[in-house]
């Protein structure tokens, strides 16, 4: 099983939610289980360069089945993952990328914000995750 | 002024409903002003090699603001607009893609619809509109 | 479901002895649900250029969920879907793409074979999917 | 001479042996001397992300003659070869790409494997390259 739109759609409102209730305006993208680009919202006056970046964010989670910002850990100079970014026609290893499990832990999809500090994108998108 | 997100959302609820009532699950993609990425939405089902060419109609509508099927009119063999479409890391140029005027008729964005036929996708971006 | 990799694995194993018995070494490309690869394989003395076109056309076919030939129809000069091949990174819209369908008729994935005529890379597409 | 497909698939065997033994789904690829695809095999359950990167692992190793973590070696900030990932339209640098020899020592292809840590994917490719 894969995320539903319209499951997407509650997980989208509910980041949304959650950017609005800190103030910044948020890029929220969610692809399915295949990676394959799902829902996408762009709220107003949010970053422009942020639209790629909450795909690729969400992409990155789902490639990988894990947060986007555990990669980054891994890809530093002298750590194991270096320059992973350069494969799949570009990863996001920052934080912000989240998976999106089912009831029964199985990963259905991925959600990927961007608009704030890596802090924030993280809080936003994790927030979301509890509506699905 | 741009599209808002707001406005870009009852614009899709208005293409969903059109897909719904033809009986095909559609990829649908708006862009503002800048020809930026607002929101994007694939129905269940819809076909995942549209999810790209939704977003390729509604960028190339609102890049020459004219709906995408008149570049495909103008980008034939022997035509003035001859492979248009190597620009912009690539145009889509048959119809589905529909520019986005406010009430004054200022062009304010676009939509880029993909999923059935041409005739299908023009015809539910076109209903779209409306909405706005 | 998706395809597995043993159902993949059947599946190449038929289009390489279909391939053998016409004389004619193919690159054979599946691709899962998602569109993503599940397994390839060169034949010794198959075109390089077609481990590209082989991937392609496998993902063409599950973009659509219609053989990639049925693209290329649409797609010539003049019809209603000319220059698709721009999007998706790049589409390969000649026969040799054929999607996967299981006992239920639900498509699991496709298959891209090339290597020869197009008549024989289709051939070789559509023996091998009896082997699901 | 180059690696053939039926030597391919012994390595490849032999690295689906080791990956399942030490229990963790792999990505693996395989080029030949030019450095083109001869075959790819995604286990069941293994991170899609990592198809990009097994194939990119192997081509670098077959590129430079050598195991790809030893580009990333050279490859740190301040080294050598800093930011030669960008070449090639990206290379891997980190451990999983192994040349293979033939029994005289020739360099007759690449190995690549993506879907563990890197030292499971060196420790897959590198037992893999013994039944060449």
């Amino acid at each position: 099983m894969s995320v539903t739109l319209d499951q997407a759609e509650k997980i989208s409102e509910a980041a949304k939610a959650k950017a609005t209730e800190i103030g910044v305006p948020m890029n929220i993208a969610i692809v399915d289980e295949g990676a394959n680009l799902v829902s996408f919202h762009r709220m107003d006056n949010a970053w422009l360069g942020s639209v790629d970046i909450a795909i690729k964010k969400a992409k990155t989670a789902r490639f990988f089945n894990m947060n986007s910002g555990e990669i980054g850990r891994l890809s530093q100079p002298g750590g194991p993952l270096y320059n992973i970014e350069h494969s799949n026609g570009g990863l996001i290893s920052f934080p912000g990328g989240v998976v999106l499990k089912d009831a029964s832990g199985k990963i259905v999809g991925a959600i990927g914000v961007s608009g704030g500090s890596v802090g924030q994108d993280h809080e936003v998108a994790s927030a979301a995750t509890a509506a699905l």
